[in-house]
């Protein structure tokens, strides 16, 4: 990303502001319309590698953005200023993959070994779908999206490793095909779906059951389409058991400078 | 196309030669590997405008590579030295909208009046998709791509009119997102799919009876995904009635000398 396209006033900024001093602290939904929002991963210096490589390995459920060096608070390619500290508005701590609970500021666990791992995330691409007056469901009844564990592998990398997770929206063909083309073209924000029609093909047994988010009504004439889910890195730090991890609480992102029409083909 | 792209010893060019010169009187699939074939369709003047506004308005089975003025037999942006006349290994001569039977040359019915269309065929992207070894039922079993009239109408132009025609290509579900990802960077060889899945969304009552072409298998796992097809002006053509219009015969096109990879996003 070019400097000249972040501005100190941006609305992401102001989110970020807002958010640090104390006056925003709900979901990031609706925050910062147009602005990238990031899935936050910080994990000590020791894992990086392995967790880079894990990223690599698998580009679409984990969609790089953006990596700090061990201590950084800041991540100046994405978000002008950053303190990773305390510009996200919930956190959650984890030890040995148990969550310890939400925190609203890290300056009190932070280390200087910790490295900060921002990831693409699926609002980019809803966005950029409303837009062509592709529906959501998940946005218009505002709810949460429906995720599923799959049988699909993630590509191991040391302890880094698990089932991709994806998320569901349902729609019509003629929408589902507009949707491939339209994601297609965000790759850094999971890009094309990797499924659609019937779930039991990936593993997934219950629609009606998602593992995490909201059930979603599927109507008569719609298909589900299936997208690899920023969940999955989530899912394999858990499963790494890091002595410490720190990922943002689901729905409290972190807000970036970057505009979701800048992530198209990047 | 620019001029330098096109040159004497193309693949195309040597085919049309074989062809005028009577060597060559098959079906044109195998032929110039990796060059474009054009579906023909020769009208008198007086209906050339409606016929271009057709075309314009339902872009999809439509897709103009090149037009001639009238009684013009060459079409110098996609063939060098082109004679319409000769150059095509079998054609179909149609008065009143009734089949007059086949030709192999059209000298003894030519007419200062004619115009000629080339409209982009779906053996371009059918390369495209091998290439990305997305498999293709017909061509792996050697047979006619199933076709379809569905319940879609055109949009119509003065005489011409009717619904369109769509062509069926089974896939995985995984393909099937390769192929609409594949398919949609070639907007004048018919672009992405128009549906897939349920048949009787768009008036097809029954896959194994296609309307035109032969039957094709569908596989435990796979969907049939619906494509935009050339046959559609052609049947627009027929029921417009026109004193007089050519058509190439099914399977023996045009041959271009434009590359299938110089159609991409074109």
């Amino acid at each position: 990303m070019s400097a000249q396209a972040i501005t100190t006033d941006s609305l992401g900024y102001l989110a970020r502001q807002s958010i640090r001093q104390g006056h925003h602290r709900s979901a990031t939904s609706n925050l910062a319309p147009g602005y990238v929002q990031a899935n936050l991963a910080i994990l000590p210096a020791s894992l990086a590698t392995d967790f880079l490589r894990f990223c690599q390995q698998n580009p679409k459920p984990c969609p790089l953005l953006a990596v700090s060096s061990a201590g950084d608070i800041s991540l100046p390619s994405i978000a002008k200023n950053l303190d990773i500290r305390t510009d996200v508005p919930r956190y959650v701590l984890w030890r040995n993959g148990e969550a310890m609970g939400d925190l609203e500021d890290l300056r009190t666990v932070w280390r200087e070994d910790l490295v900060t791992f921002a990831i693409g995330c699926s609002f980019s691409f809803e966005q950029a779908l409303l837009s062509a007056r592709v529906p959501v469901r998940n946005i218009e009844q505002n709810h949460n999206v429906s995720m599923y564990i799959t049988n699909i592998p993630t590509q191991a990398a040391g302890p880094f490793s698990g089932p991709m997770v994806v998320s569901m929206r349902p729609m019509k063909a003629a929408d589902a095909i507009k949707a491939i083309q339209i994601t297609s073209r965000y790759p850094s924000v999971h890009g094309a779906p990797i499924h659609f029609g019937d779930p039991s093909e990936i593993g997934i047994k219950d629609l009606d059951r998602p593992d995490y988010g909201d059930p979603t009504e599927i109507r008569s004439g719609e298909v589900p389409v299936f997208w690899a889910c920023g969940v999955t890195p989530q899912s394999a730090i858990r499963s790494a058991k890091p002595e410490i991890s720190i990922t943002h609480k689901p729905g409290y992102m972190l807000v970036t400078d970057l505009l979701n029409v800048e992530l198209e083909f990047r």
